[in-house]
């Protein structure tokens, strides 16, 4: 096998890793979405702070973010792009994301994501990722109404 | 020489493309900005749209955020953490950035900045990078009183 079909394979695996994570994001499912973590991920989020350090600290932002959309979370990944090396790798990908509110309602708006991840042992694990919406420069608005 | 230190060697070329980069930055000196993107960059800034890509339209943000600038930009990398393989690399720090106005007065902020490279020939060129605000949940605003 040469060089080109390992990344082939290693795009592969990790496409994979990010199915798994938004199946477990859509599902509610906290011990699964933090089994992708490294324990030493640091985590750019869109909301609250600068920063998450640890596997443990994020958990805990992320108990939050489920508490902000009681009624089930929407997470669509659009434009994914994976580049690999055998053992580091980072995609890009926009996201249509959002929350179910209680009565039904739908609160949606695209973020940008970026994921990056180190092949340990022999599992690819996300040991860094950030998430954002870019905001306006003359009102200093969160761009809630961006689209691609 | 082994694997490891290859990766060191690697984590050496990238910080050096950094403070590259970062000098132009603070030089305003946009061709040398722009030698550091692959022309396939594909950019979520902090401002103005979701994404940028390719390098001819990064660089018409870029003229636009020199505009906003016009007394010079001031750029701080903190806590900066770098991952590589011999030819798949990524970064992430915290940044301390803004504009010194016209009448002295200086803006500035905390952001986020991930910086996904890949080694082309010789030379490593930045093909994505993420630079960011978060935002308050509860209120929608960009905070930019965040601090580490």
């Amino acid at each position: 096998m040469n060089a080109s079909n390992n990344y082939d394979l290693a795009k592969t695996e990790i496409r994979e890793v990010l199915e798994s994570w938004q199946h477990a994001v859509l599902s509610a499912d906290l011990p699964s979405i933090l089994s992708h973590y490294s324990a030493d991920i640091v985590s750019f989020d869109a909301i609250k702070a600068l920063q998450f350090i640890g596997r443990d600290a994020y958990a805990e932002h992320w108990k939050y973010c489920m508490g902000l959309s009681q009624g089930g979370m929407i997470f669509e990944i659009h434009e994914l792009d994976i580049t690999a090396s055998s053992n580091v790798a980072f995609a890009r990908y926009l996201c249509r994301c959002g929350c179910v509110q209680e009565s039904g309602e739908e609160q949606m708006g695209w973020m940008r994501g970026t994921v990056c991840l180190r092949k340990l042992g022999t599992e690819w694990k996300i040991v860094h990722e950030h998430f954002s919406i870019p905001f306006d420069p003359e009102t200093g608005a969160t761009m809630f109404d961006a689209v691609p």
